[in-house]
């Protein structure tokens, strides 16, 4: 079973940074199955790339190694990490871009990366995903211990995540992401509507915007209508069927939701 | 030789879920060798699919595992096919998406997938294309039968296809699809040309705009020319030569052009 | 070590034509495999391709087959040519694609493609991409003899590459390329940089705009300062700290650029 590395980055989906660093891999481990997880994050959004590795990262087989590069401290003193997240291994810098994962499953190791040995010989000042991650990967991918990279960590530097605030009767939300079909999708989690009405009665309110009722898919409403459902990712999502919810409504991340019966 | 899966979606290039599909087959067979053919489809545009189906997956070799994600009726009762058609296998939504290849190449097996041995444990209501499509892609490339995915089917659901009409010195077709340097593609096919002469004599007519000649590549006319020529699908195509027709022109998918002599 | 084949083209990311390209090289060896270098080549254009190509390549490990497919001339007497430059293969239109490359390593063998027996049995006129260099790039990794691909010349046809002028105390160069962080990277090269100050003496100034000082990495500044700084590509970048200079600035490429100190 050849080992699998995937991508994660800023560059732009088609960027030819993507292809170098792929070159640097296959250069050390020309075994690896490659997987481009995406490209499109925006640019220096260290929080769209966290949760979309949250997000994603799970469906992978264990033992997977992700190299995640949203990377705007880039040649500062902003360390670089090896990390162990469930069955997953992780290489990134530490910025927060591991903090969603980490939040929900502690990380088993952490190693800040400080033994050149594993990079390529010449390191640039501004493109550590090429010249560091990217070798140290695919070195990773041969075998190789991560104790020998550099000293453990005791944590991760983290981002702040709000969570869904369960009250009474009401639950207070907000979107966490938008996904390439304008659908809006919420920090509610599934598990917390368990016990909410689905008829009706519930009122999902977002931004000024309100729909009433929890559905099971896209088409149990007509066209251009603004429903609320579980998506894919298990948590509450708001769409407009067969249109883009960010554009027509204009929320954005951060726009509180809240469901309320 | 590795077993292929393509995958065709309308999630957007650099669509993580796209990312999430990839890894939940090469979690069930990491020897398999995947291929994007596009996930640039227009948000539930079928028929685009269909089309870039019908002219892409021929030049794959035998045996190869398509699978088709342009799925606006996920969650409802709209079935899951497995079918071969000519040396190819493809898994999809029964909603057209196979029809334009099975226009000409009657399928040779339809299965409705009914089976839930071969889908993930959980599946969502709203990403069958990760829960259910690609599980039972990895698993046909380990070469499961496809009776046992579910019952015989007669016919796929179709759309509507329009040929053109060959009539005496006249052909009335019409624009099938935009290519991404904006040519347009008509349903014209080049055997349909074989008598049709190539000079000066034969006017070509799309929308309000006319050209006359038929020609062999780009390069036989000036920047800024339209020109007329059998394009790399085997059908007339109207190009404007180094700029994009579409944008140049105004001229949509449907646009009626003519032939005549 | 499966023999690996980048794919280099303007035909958009997410393109079909770049699936069928794919299609036919493993039709021929499954065994190979595929990197996609870049697909967002702006349409026809050389020169960019060019850029990239000289690069990116390097990176990837020695025998690497790159097919660049930049052709505003298929179906010309333009030629189609097998290249070996430096540790690297390549096939191209004879169009300046490889000039780059070659600008600094000579070819050591340079081969007119004229024997059809290893392209498709039919080559469309518009489209050598799939017909001809993707079938020839797969039988390349299968072994061939490059000196059965047909005759050997002497010289690739060449772009106008214009150096950075050095004077005293001031370097004249310009902007070659934009990235898709909208970095301006020009054509001064870090070497010639090495004895020019680093400090505010040094000027350093792109159409209308001007700064002070060469810097290690973004962060050396803060945001949405204008910065320069030796990037990963060796040459001396303008960027903005945190946002897009092309934007910003409307800087193109072409765009002079002066150090002065």
């Amino acid at each position: 079973m050849p080992p699998i590395i995937t991508l994660t980055t800023d560059f732009g989906t088609g960027s030819p940074y993507v292809a170098s660093m792929k070159a640097v891999i296959l250069s050390i481990n020309p075994a690896v199955t490659l997987v481009d997880l995406t490209h499109a994050v925006g640019a220096q959004n260290i929080r769209q790339a966290a949760l979309i590795l949250a997000e994603t990262t799970p469906w992978f087989p264990p033992d997977t190694i992700h190299v995640a590069v949203v990377d705007p401290g880039v040649g500062t003193d902003r360390k670089i990490v090896y990390a162990r997240i469930g069955k997953h291994q992780f290489v990134a810098p530490d910025n927060g871009v591991l903090s969603r994962l980490a939040l929900s499953t502690p990380p088993s190791t952490i190693i800040s990366v400080t033994e050149p040995g594993y990079w390529l010989p010449q390191v640039s000042a501004t493109f550590h995903g090429r010249d560091i991650m990217a070798p140290l990967a695919a070195h990773l991918s041969l075998g190789i211990e991560p104790a020998s990279l550099g000293p453990a960590e005791h944590e991760l530097v983290s981002l702040e995540w709000t969570e869904a605030l369960v009250a009474d009767r009401k639950i207070e939300g907000s979107v966490q992401a938008i996904d390439s079909f304008g659908n809006l999708i919420t920090n509610i989690p599934g598990d917390a509507l368990t016990n909410v009405p689905r008829g009706e009665e519930v009122s999902i309110v977002c931004d000024e915007h309100e729909t009433h009722g929890i559905f099971t898919t896209y088409a149990d409403q007509p066209a251009m209508t603004l429903i609320a459902l579980v998506g894919s990712s298990g948590n509450l999502e708001l769409a407009i069927v067969g249109d883009s919810a960010a554009i027509m409504l204009g929320v954005r991340v951060g726009t509180p939701c809240t469901v309320a019966w």
